[in-house]
């Protein structure tokens, strides 16, 4: 743990300029923050020399580790030769060129068009605004509502954070109008006692109906979805969730928006969340895993449909007026053609595959104890959740911070991991070997018992 | 120009997967798109080899050129050093840590504290979120509208596009409500017929004691200002605009924010634009130039007070739920600090300032042109705004698309400049030499003639 008391500290620097984000700080005021330098593989290091083994890879997104040299070696020749260049005026990098034939290609799209951002948050606010020009283009100025379930994640801009349906965002005075939040389709913590899963499925269905009966399916400009909710907690939808929600909203013709910016390449084991759940959106959100978090970037990836209705709504008024400065940025784009190469081609993939059945394992042996609820997960995705009582399902009293607890003890043995509500989160990078993974649970389960020792 | 009629052409392989931004597609249907794969110093190459010089710095970012050693050394060496990392949870890179440092010290502010973002959209979003938190934590809910002015750009995030005071954003039903702009500070526009410019600034602070008094004081969350509105067409305010108006802004507490995105880091030809203009705002947006546009980056630079009233409305909820990805990269952070070094030591600012006369001198120069209405700017930035008629301040008919045919008649010539309503825009980078300036000069006065020839 980093010395406090020094005026020069680390710590004391980090403190005295930086506005935290995202950050609890009752941890940071006792415990210090946590400066690095530096990174080994899918381990962290701080100015104290200390390693940590990244669990959470970085925010999901670090799926190479933090030190790959090839996507380093891609960085370092691009800024070589060309470092920075825009997508506007119809000018733009070659790399930006490639990595849109790629993503289309490597999409479940037949075709498309591709967008690009600098983050998760810009390109989910930017595919609302093509969906409210779209429908205004069509004659449908009134469909503006857009539709999100409980504990989805889509950002933090003032939109983005709108379909974020968490409840600390009403310190903003968020969401704004006009942004429907469904039942998160977690069936273990919203289903209802004696409801069976089926049961619990139908029910979400019958309120998405009422929903759109209610508001009136012209209003609606969208649906989006994450396959697995990341931010929410690592919850994967009930049985069967997609296949009974998707047909009611194209029955309406209401657009469906895969936000992959953490399943997209790999996470879940196949190279698409939606891959993984058997359907096919109008569009993809991508972020993260697309740069494996070497460079910001994030895209929107059109299907055939979206991306022909939009490009005619556009030709009207010859010019789409929406940009972002680094926009197709040549240095993000040769690393994503790299980071896509490792995924698909460079072993990346494979090894999720390989290491699902040991996380899977390591998981569920760590819910047989008395005080986890459950274990969830997907891919290299996974949760448990912490509870005072496991046959009623109880959570711990909120002024315990069992999680923070919990990650904060994990921090002193070198882990790195992530509290998440009650629940605590892991989402390994894909270079992890066996004896990290079996590291990463040895340090958690030890964690686990020293504080349900104490909280227990 | 590109030969567009092979399929494989990297013409028709740009248009086959890219949704174009702020893209005049008439101009690209026509002309064909421009693929660039390298550059040279102020210069950009496209794959037929063709040279351009870029007069508009990229999107006013590249402003040490396309090539700058230093800045590549500084990515490469941070990319073998430590190639990603965020800034959650108390954790963050020490070049994070040592940027934050940098940006208040060479701020115009005592103290302060710096959030990190991606890009101008999202700084200027968060900023919003920020100004809602602060003012529902204080006690001021309802204190939710948001000030700018006229040709104010603020991003295009929905937030920051609501800020955008253009007409084009009406596409996407925008802007929200409560998103209020005053008139433009344009003396030439907005002048009226024999009103003096003291008499315009006097409507101008009227007009907004109206707005405030119209709106409640108690309901407006805060005023952003580009210190030179940008991509509205390079628009410095009428002289003792700040002076006049900040003070109202003051008396009613209403917090003033600088949108120093374009004018951040010396394009003003002092560091700041709101040095240039004398005064001191509550808070600092800063993008672009703070990584020569080598990284896409954002920063909130919080002056002392908003800091702390900040920080103390955060203590209470114990964490403050935002938060970027990519916030406070760590190869975006050893770049910026690399581009802040060449501007103040390395000889850019210098640069700046030694080549403001000849700009200026240039500008003028080509104002005396019966077709020009006027030149405009501050520093290295710069418009020429074509008319039909000079006396009157008749524009051409729209559909001549005049300012559009005069950047492509540069792109011709081997110059990118930029086409802003019925002006052009010149933004050179700060390393041009005497001789570059001259050969952006000679090649805009060609294609003014020739163009004005063709529809004078």
């Amino acid at each position: 743990m980093p010395d406090t008391s020094l005026p020069n500290s680390w710590d004391a620097r980090a403190k005295a300029h930086s506005f935290f984000g995202f950050t609890d700080l009752p941890s940071i005021a006792e415990r210090g923050t946590v400066v690095l330098t530096h990174g080994e593989g899918p381990y962290v290091v701080d100015t104290d020399g200390t390693r940590y083994l990244d669990a959470n890879s970085g925010l999901w997104n670090m799926i190479a580790g933090f030190d790959h040299p090839d996507l380093t070696a891609a960085a370092q020749a691009q800024y070589a030769a060309f470092p920075g260049y825009h997508a506007f005026f119809g000018r733009m990098s070659d790399q930006a060129v490639m990595l849109s034939e790629k993503l289309v290609e490597v999409s479940p799209f037949e075709d498309g068009k591709v967008f690009y951002t600098n983050s998760g948050s810009e390109a989910n606010d930017t595919m609302v605004k093509m969906l409210w020009f779209l429908h205004g283009a069509e004659g449908r100025p009134q469909a503006r509502k857009i539709i999100t379930r409980g504990n989805a994640y889509h950002g933090v801009t003032a939109v983005s954070a709108s379909m974020t349906a968490k409840p600390y965002n009403a310190v903003f005075g968020l969401p704004l109008p006009g942004f429907l939040h469904l039942t998160c389709p977690h069936y273990w913590r919203e289903g209802r006692d004696g409801e069976s899963e089926a049961e619990f499925l139908a029910r979400l269905v019958d309120e998405l109906e009422q929903m759109i009966a209610t508001e009136g399916a012209d209003t609606i400009a969208g649906f989006f979805a994450e396959p697995v909710q990341g931010a929410g907690g690592v919850i994967p939808p009930c049985d069967g969730y997609f296949d009974a929600m998707l047909p009611v909203l194209r029955r309406h013709g209401i657009p469906i928006i895969a936000d992959e910016v953490i399943t997209g390449f790999g996470r879940t084991g196949a190279l698409w969340g939606c891959e993984s759940y058997g359907f096919v959106p109008d569009a993809i959100i991508s972020s993260k895993a697309l740069t494996a978090g070497f460079f910001p970037m994030g895209a929107v990836i059109l299907g055939p449909e979206l991306s022909d209705r939009l490009q005619r709504a556009v030709d009207v008024i010859e010019e789409f007026p929406h940009g972002f400065t680094a926009s197709g940025h040549p240095v993000g784009c040769a690393i994503a053609l790299k980071s896509i190469d490792l995924v698909m081609n460079g072993g990346l993939l494979n090894n999720v595959n390989h290491l699902i059945p040991t996380f899977e394992a390591g998981l569920a042996k760590l819910a047989q104890h008395e005080h986890i609820g459950e274990w969830r997960g997907r891919g290299l995705m996974g949760a448990l959740e912490a509870v005072r009582d496991k046959a009623t399902k109880t959570p711990f009293e909120g002024h315990l911070s069992v999680s923070e607890r919990i990650a904060n003890t994990c921090t002193d043995h070198g882990l790195i991991c992530r509290p998440l509500g009650q629940s605590i989160v892991l989402c390994p990078p894909f270079i992890m070997t066996d004896a990290q993974m079996e590291e990463m649970f040895d340090k958690l389960s030890r964690a686990l018992n020293k504080v349900f020792a104490e909280v227990g």
